[in-house]
């Protein structure tokens, strides 16, 4: 099945070298491909890294030991399988991660630990050993490539390469943050997964990114949803080769650690958006506002009641401002709410105020709102201080189509 | 929307009077509808009742006023409004409510709280007052009709009239337990909602028909899952008139309570799976059973996560036996799972144990079963004894046409 170029598709970015950061693409034919599907990042000594993994209990051999791995705080490289996830593979699956972490850590002459490995694609196949040391024998010899290439050998079922760079001043000091990312295609029987990958010349001690990691997640990845499936093997890594030489950020009380927080969480803003712009079958771009709320976790749960709710996703496909739907959404989230206190707005226009239907509600401003890519909900709860961002795609014929009318 | 009879629906049964139930239905014209929309069922004198509602916490009053009357026990009538769900309306749909209660207990010489009353249909709207005194006071004064008569008429974007009877034998006495239900379908900007309504002719004392009617449905309405939306206005109410004049149950310590227990838990499984057989779009009707969980919640919790994934119920629409997204929604669940113990079936052939696909793994029988209107999952979770089975149906293009494509 050929799946057309997401509508919501964005340019790839012109994304400068990242020092301490070489990557390498190559073939390692995990499926029948005519394109790189293993990808290489040569880490200079030294480099931080940091990550988060799916809260899926069921998770990949790789996402086991990539916890593992970032625990160690120090990262030389990292390896990403793209047509096969591994997962649900038991001891064989484990054993082919492992074999790619010793034959890297071999070459580099650093600690197997040192090495992380993703997989992304089929499920219950185990990764096929020979082609993975046939594979990363290539990449470690292949040339250095540019991010676009690197960005397009991790996708599987994407219908865009996504990438995404911000910069800060650390004091006098220009440090640069790139990202790359794949997700959320998916053919039969793939499951969606993303992955993400950050990149720094920052100098940043290994805890602390990994709190700033942590701290923007939480704000970005986490307000993601395409169909609330969770995948087994999602992850998001990022690393910090120190190349800058800013004075190395070890907590907010250092110059500049606010400015890298704040590059970072527009940096993971900016990925998780990409996912959400390739989601299966969107056609709109959706940010679910709630405000009112009893705090920000409680905030960010309505709004992902409200961003899961297929009656809601439904309607905006349809150019339908159902504010009864997000009603509906609101009340089973399980979070304090009074519906004699709601409100409902789209693109800034209510429709509904304290739990009633706008008296002189205009629905034409509306209609020509949810006519365009991009769609604006805010609810407003009414009862705190409690606020979260949520981004979805709208429900439509596509997902059904890529999900259950061809099978791979 | 013309909408198309589901290929699942059962026809209606035969069912018999119950011995102090009167059934009525009249026209309040709440929608331009060539159709019964008001139904009215008169109950004896020491009628005990019963309630289960939403736990959407932006209820319409019709629920907080039914939670209230059900708290006394006894009952001597129920309205059902059809068109018009009244929800999201403040304090005039309360008035409407507490008007429809006051006008049926001046005519009946009975206390308002012995009136129940339901509304399903357009969210948002007030419940026209005049309409529904005008609608009261003819169904007061109509002739009596069937079960089929009034399952119909409280039924909205159903696609076929829903009923299911049962009987138990108290020692000597036989008694008869009659179901009506209307759900799951929806035309925007309506949303769906569950009413179902069961009478018997048993003499039951409130407190403990209260404690069956939680009791069966935690294993019935409880376990259907067409969308994971949860209506503000899902009732099911429960009269017994006594009328069958068997010495009244009070605990399960009392001769027939376990006999009557276990046909209320038939009925009610009877009535949840007509729902499960009219959800949108639905072309094949699924059951997911999980056995080993920690407890039967938990595989409670894991079933409906399995039935609730868009992945899980797309692959079902496309015939494929996908176990890969069942171990994803497995994983997602938040609930005791070892990716290396779980097991997956289709129709009784296990496709994975033990954490692994099987090797001699042969998919025809499978997918022969996948081609039928019946799919059973099993998910083996290999930790302990709980077990539990939930129903739902599958994610098809008629979902997304029910709730995308058109508007009403």
């Amino acid at each position: 099945m050929e799946l057309k170029r997401s509508p919501l598709a964005l340019p790839f970015p012109d994304m400068s070298a990242i020092d301490g950061v070489t990557l390498r693409v190559a073939r390692a034919r995990y499926k029948d491909w005519d394109r790189a599907d293993l990808t290489y990042a040569e880490l200079a000594e030294g480099t931080a890294s940091a990550g988060v993994f799916t809260k899926n209990v069921c998770c990949s051999s790789e996402v086991e030991l990539g916890r593992e791995s970032v625990a160690q705080g120090r990262a030389r490289a990292l390896i990403v399988n793209a047509g096969n996830s591994n997962a649900f593979t038991g001891y064989r699956g484990r054993e082919a991660v492992e074999q790619i972490m010793a034959q890297v850590a071999d070459e580099l002459g650093c600690e197997t630990s040192q090495v992380l490995v993703s997989s992304t694609g089929v499920i219950g196949v185990p990764l096929p050993k020979d082609r993975a040391r046939e594979g990363v024998s290539a990449v470690l010899r292949a040339a250095p490539c540019g991010w676009e290439e690197a960005a397009a050998a991790i996708g599987t079922t994407d219908t865009f390469t996504k990438g995404a760079t911000t910069a800060a001043m650390l004091g006098d000091t220009r440090v640069t943050l790139n990202g790359i990312i794949k997700g959320s295609g998916m053919i039969a029987p793939d499951m969606a997964t993303m992955l993400g990958y950050i990149f720094t010349d920052a100098a940043v001690e290994p805890t602390f990114l990994q709190h700033c990691l942590e701290r923007a997640n939480a704000q970005t990845f986490s307000c993601i949803t395409v169909d609330s499936d969770t995948s087994t093997s999602d992850t998001v890594l990022a690393f910090a080769t120190g190349k800058a030489d800013n004075a190395p950020l070890a907590s907010f009380d250092d110059p500049g650690a606010d400015a890298f927080m704040a590059a970072l969480a527009d940096l993971c803003r900016q990925l998780a958006h990409l996912v959400v712009r390739d989601g299966e079958g969107a056609q709109k771009f959706i940010a679910v506002t709630v405000t009112g709320a009893t705090s920000d976790e409680s905030a960010r749960r309505i709004g992902l009641a409200v961003a899961n709710s297929p009656l809601v996703k439904t309607a905006i496909a349809g150019g339908d401002a159902n504010w009864g739907r997000v009603v509906m959404a609101v009340g089973k989230a399980g979070e304090p709410a009074d519906r004699d206190r709601l409100g409902i707005a789209f693109g800034g226009h209510w429709a509904a105020r304290e739990g009633l239907p706008l008296e002189n509600y205009d629905e034409r401003p509306v209609a020509e709102h949810l006519a365009g890519r991009e769609v604006d909900i805010t609810v407003d709860i009414g009862l705190g201080d409690g606020r979260a961002t949520v981004w979805t795609c709208d429900l439509t014929h596509g997902y059904i189509s890529i999900n259950a009318d061809y099978r791979s």
